[in-house]
């Protein structure tokens, strides 16, 4: 018997490697791991939640939820945007998932007929292609400008729509801020054009903002919801990254716009959590009071992102001694995204790169070409600034002596 | 902008009649509901399960676990079914999921290319079909016998699937054992059947056996693990019934076999867990020990399949006090499904009845067409005597005061 077709899609670069790294470690090597966006390895899940969790648990809070998602989280997402971002939705415009890969699931799922095609800026994160695929939709890819620290090429946005009005069918353009996996944070008037853009185009906006707090160098981050009002667009979030608990599998998607499309997508989204019941009930309200405790949230997240911006500048800092590289300073999330002189190098491709780098030198990192972006590496900062300064070490090490 | 037009499946007739309830409860109506199987509303989930829960997030098991599932949770379902079924699988057969939500999801979009049709016995656990349908899909309904306590028709489906033979891309048979929504055990013979016509026509046998220990009126259940030896199959199992954690969403996909096509299978689910990252993750190790605590869980099925036992039995007799009403006497999983005498009562079908039922006696239960069945209901007995006695009375009273 046969696989389906769209089967082929169901895959991720991003974990192709780990079969090798699990080969050297039982043959005792030990791998520095910089490939996985896992907040919870480094940082403990501040205790308050934990707690909230536990007591969840204690109180029974075990059975099925309300498949959109438990009230109390749902809530606490809604105050949350009003606090953070003025916006005025109700909990009623909130629908909790598994994770931002489930939203992802729904929302291509609910929106894209086969060959129907989506927007999205290269490098993506990595599951926005499988999804969009497996549904039988197509990407229609526009590069970030590399020379202008990854922005938006809003010009080459422009032409490509145009060029497949009225021959494709584009149902949204995805929006990844701050990005995974270059770390750029958009500034207000690109984040403007791309409203208008969708706005004249009749698109859908979605603006993953899953790394919302974890801005730093300065930067402000933008919440699409403050510049879109009026346009339909939706916001995905959860407590992965910015609650620093990816394991909950916690997401929000956010549909605050009350136009007729906006809630008929919203009722479909629900729809699709119906099918599946439920998620993870006890990790709601565990949620729901990481987003409720304002006052424990900020000391958790602000020692957080401090320490990710002393190690994401020192890892940039010792990345920039290395000739055979070159990376755009990273003022969001935790990955730095470099790029691969390989015309210098011995290395056909980044592949070959990183499979190397893990064999010789026991450093796990990620190929630029599972973002759609060859000749890259991805490195997840997070690690502290010794396991950080040895690893990276070892790659500078490594490219010097694999020049041709 | 339209949504897709896979969209329209992604509904779930089980939940449609929340928002009435919801809307009765705020006018001060006290709903009695037994429309969903959830059993940790009705019996606490042990406390070895959720010890092991807290320990795991005390410990910081927050982060993402592997895609698949962590090996503790894949290594205990393997002992579990060496235990109690003798099987020799190892635990890398193992794919942990969302729930069986998320297995149906991943076995429909890994198998089945759109007009593929997959063989379900109807009445269905209502999930099978927009699962199904969402990936372009298509069901082949084979009624069970409801005259002979809903086995399986194994001529009608021997019929069909010649009769289709060579026109259609059959790919699974769906066993669901014991049933939701009738309470079915299946017999070996039966089984056996199935096991010998998937075989001759090449088709994957899924056996659905979340109920598996939930099973009493000293029936036996037999896993399809035992009987389809050399057949290619797939088992969906979890913690939500049997560990009573349906709020956990942790599920098992098991792949037994080790032909090349099981192989593949297999490596495929991975890949799809792959694409959505990781489960929840201190929940796979609550599940764990579940699992492998045998002591403590024997105690807990044992008392909790106790009462089932006698609150279904309790039901279904004082149901067939209601001379309006048909219904099998269950044995496992603990669902009720009668059959209503329409012809005798002023409701022109299932739906009208339990809107009806809802909003004058407020009691939630479900319509039989939501499992593809109409003219039915299906009452979940769980609630405890007292609750269950007062909801029966009230759905005989209805029914005699209903009468043409």
């Amino acid at each position: 018997m046969l696989l389906s077709q769209r089967s082929k899609y169901a895959v991720n670069p991003l974990e192709e490697d780990d079969l090798i790294a699990e080969d050297l470690s039982k043959k005792g090597k030990k791998i520095i791991k910089l490939n996985r966006g896992d907040p919870p390895a480094y940082f403990p899940t501040p205790k308050y939640i934990i707690n909230a969790y536990i007591k969840a648990l204690k109180e029974g809070k075990t059975g099925y939820g309300p498949a959109r998602g438990i009230f109390e989280l749902r809530d606490a997402v809604a105050r949350r945007y009003k606090r953070k971002y003025g916006t005025d939705f109700d909990p009623g415009s909130v629908i909790v998932t598994q994770g931002v890969s489930e939203s992802l699931y729904m929302l291509n799922s609910a929106l894209l007929n086969p060959q129907d095609m989506a927007v999205i800026f290269r490098p993506y994160f990595s599951q926005y292609l499988p999804q969009i695929q497996l549904v039988g939709g197509k990407p229609l890819f526009i590069d970030y400008k590399e020379d202008e620290r990854w922005s938006i090429d809003t010009d080459e946005l422009k032409k490509q729509i145009g060029k497949l009005k009225g021959k494709k069918n584009i149902k949204y353009i995805m929006v990844t801020n701050p990005n995974n996996p270059t770390g750029t944070v958009l500034n207000k008037s690109v984040l403007e054009e791309v409203v208008d853009l969708a706005n004249e185009h009749g698109l859908l906006i979605v603006s993953d903002e899953i790394y919302d707090e974890i801005v730093y160098n300065k930067m402000k981050f933008i919440s699409m919801c403050k510049l879109a009002k009026g346009v339909p667009h939706i916001i995905f979030n959860g407590a992965s990254k910015v609650f620093d608990a990816t394991g909950f599998r916690t997401g929000f998607t956010i549909v605050p716009e009350g136009d007729k499309f906006s809630e008929k997508l919203k009722k479909k989204f629900i729809g699709y959590a119906m099918v599946r019941l439920s998620s993870n009930v006890p990790a709601q309200y565990a949620v729901a009071e990481g987003l409720n405790n304002v006052a424990e949230h900020n000391k958790a997240i602000k020692s957080m992102v401090k320490e990710i911006e002393k190690r994401v500048n020192f890892a940039t800092n010792l990345l920039n001694e290395n000739e055979y590289l070159s990376t755009v300073r990273p003022n969001g999330a935790f990955y730095i995204f470099s790029r691969i002189d390989l015309k210098s190098l011995k290395f056909k491709n980044d592949k070959k790169f990183v499979d190397s780098l893990l064999q010789e030198k026991y450093v796990q990192i990620t190929r630029g070409s599972g973002f759609g972006k060859p000749s890259h590496i991805r490195i997840v900062s997070l690690a502290d600034k010794k396991v950080l300064g040895e690893a990276i070490n070892r790659i500078n090490d490594f490219c010097r002596k694999s020049a041709k």
